[in-house]
């Protein structure tokens, strides 16, 4: 498998890519496989899962399927009240603000997400040998922020109010989600994944002093409870650019960089090749690139490519190609298409 | 006054503080003062302007006031037709998205800003001669994107499509858009402004390389437009990270940091002490912080105020004591009383 090769400082047999998002909104094969099913119900369904994880990888020649699911999935398995409202996002019916909502958190009992790993036993079977099945999770502060926000949020005033004014009680919150994190994971990769994928979607709000005290030691406690299970762990926020080195030092194999940071520079600053870790980069068009014609992403790519390629001579153990951010729902599949073809060629 | 002590280099009487956004929304005599009527209306009032204005430097004892104003008020003032709509933001009538309308695009009379310039003249008369008037402008790129996207934006794909794929409309836009902000800052500047913000608030979407080739030009202009005129110049965006070093590029006197990046750190990456231009820098609370306790508050302010003084010594002409976007609007004003009376005490 080209990807797993590239993040574990082997060489591919070509250049591995795919594309956070690829599975859903932008392709219309998905809005009739949902056929108007609330998007939750459908995380549950594991043929319909296999199918939407499916399509990208048919239609585009990906060489790694991600599991289609969601941010919320594993807190609605574990009981929690919440739904996914299309142009909303995730709501959850009670945010949690307090200490007796914080004794109550429900711990994840991995039968709660049979359906997914079903889901993954099925994509086992049915993914071509070289294409990697990637599992995913949100990172406890992610989950954190969506719990006591309610939902999506612009500047995360009351997490960061409850984070910085009772830290007691913010780590518990995210011990609890910590571990409902690491059970799903291992639910994903008991059934069969190729990697995971731990998206801290949000983090980048944080200033790097910040992230290393409320939120590095728990998911480190997510990367070392899965490091033994030997499989590639990515990890990855938008607008990380100043906490790319703590991200790294949780201890992930790749380290996702979004459009703002060139992997050169992203691989320097994490320390690879000078007694950091080593690790993959992973990354990083800008999705808007995609709306700018075939010319502009050749350029973009061309540039991406030579820029990973200084990335693993200055010592990153390799460089799986991607988006800097999740394809967005307007993007013309095609151009997707024509993306990844270009890539295997450059 | 102490503000322009800090941005020239000087030893300030106390040290300065000002807050983005310390105008409007959090305060409830803002809401009184304005009665219900629609902001842009508000924004071409001298006496409104001149009272809400005036209404956190009694309240809180500022060390600046900052002109209430709108990043789209010269826009509107030139004729184009856009509004400012609650809850949303500003939102155009015909987005700018084709040549025709490139072309089209109107100067803007110094005398449709009339009211604005009116404005600081009242403001003038009626500051203490202890308090700077910072004048405002949004930086071409942000006008630019809304303008293109038609209001506020998530992913700017329209905008960032317009720039890569059409450069040379992409720069004419831009090029209009400069005309404008300069005749707007030096209308004000005329009426007695004693120092500018230049506001490029999304500017942190881009990649340097990317800002470098389509922004920076033009918000170079401004500033050397403006450079002859004897007050500071200050420079912000938020999530500037990356751009720190090529926003100081374009010129300004002080440079606007956000919460993400220490003040040392920031005043290292513009070079400061070091060959490049010796700015003073502005921030960094984070303004989620004022909602989270004395406590913490303090803890932050004194943290912040020991790395401006880090700066300061790496070569920094001085520090700004600011937050590091604006404030939020469940902020409680007393919070912000409390936070500048221990700024003046630290």
């Amino acid at each position: 498998m080209p990807l797993i090769a590239a993040a574990t400082g082997q060489v591919p047999s070509r250049r591995p890519v795919w594309f956070m998002r690829q599975a859903g909104r932008s392709l219309p094969e998905y809005h009739e496989a949902r056929a108007g099913r609330g998007m939750l119900e459908c995380c549950f369904d594991p043929e319909l899962v296999c199918e939407i994880t499916m399509q990208p990888v048919r239609r585009h020649d990906m060489d790694a399927a991600i599991l289609y699911s969601d941010i919320v999935v594993p807190l609605r398995a574990a009981g929690i009240d919440l739904d996914i409202v299309p142009g909303t996002g995730p709501v959850i019916a009670d945010p949690i603000r307090t200490a007796e909502q914080v004794a109550a958190m429900p711990r994840l009992d991995p039968a709660s997400v049979g359906a997914i790993a079903s889901a993954v036993g099925l994509l086992v079977d049915e993914l071509p040998a070289a294409k990697a099945l990637i599992g995913f999770a949100g990172a406890p502060f992610t989950l954190a922020s969506y719990l006591i926000e309610g939902g999506p949020s612009r500047n995360y005033e009351r997490t960061k109010t409850i984070m910085l004014a009772e830290p007691e009680l913010w780590h518990r919150l995210m011990g609890s989600l910590t571990d409902i994190t690491i059970t799903f994971l291992k639910a994903q990769i008991e059934a069969g994944v190729d990697a995971v994928q731990l998206f801290d979607s949000w983090a980048g709000a944080l200033s790097e002093a910040t992230y290393e005290t409320y939120v590095a030691p728990h998911s480190s406690r997510v990367m070392a409870e899965i490091a033994g299970c030997g499989i590639p762990r990515i990890h990855f926020g938008v607008g990380t650019g100043e906490l790319l080195a703590a991200m790294t030092r949780v201890g992930p194999d790749v380290i996702g960089v979004d459009w703002r940071v060139p992997l050169d520079v992203a691989a320097q600053r994490v320390g690879c090749g000078a007694g950091g870790r080593d690790v993959a980069v992973q990354g990083n068009l800008d999705p808007t690139v995609l709306f700018a014609g075939d010319a502009v992403i050749e350029r973009e790519l061309t540039r991406i490519i030579r820029e990973g390629e200084r990335a693993v001579d200055a010592g990153a153990r390799g460089h799986i190609l991607n988006l800097g951010h999740g394809v967005l729902p307007n993007t013309d599949p095609d151009a997707i298409t024509r993306a990844v073809e270009l890539i295997h060629t450059l």
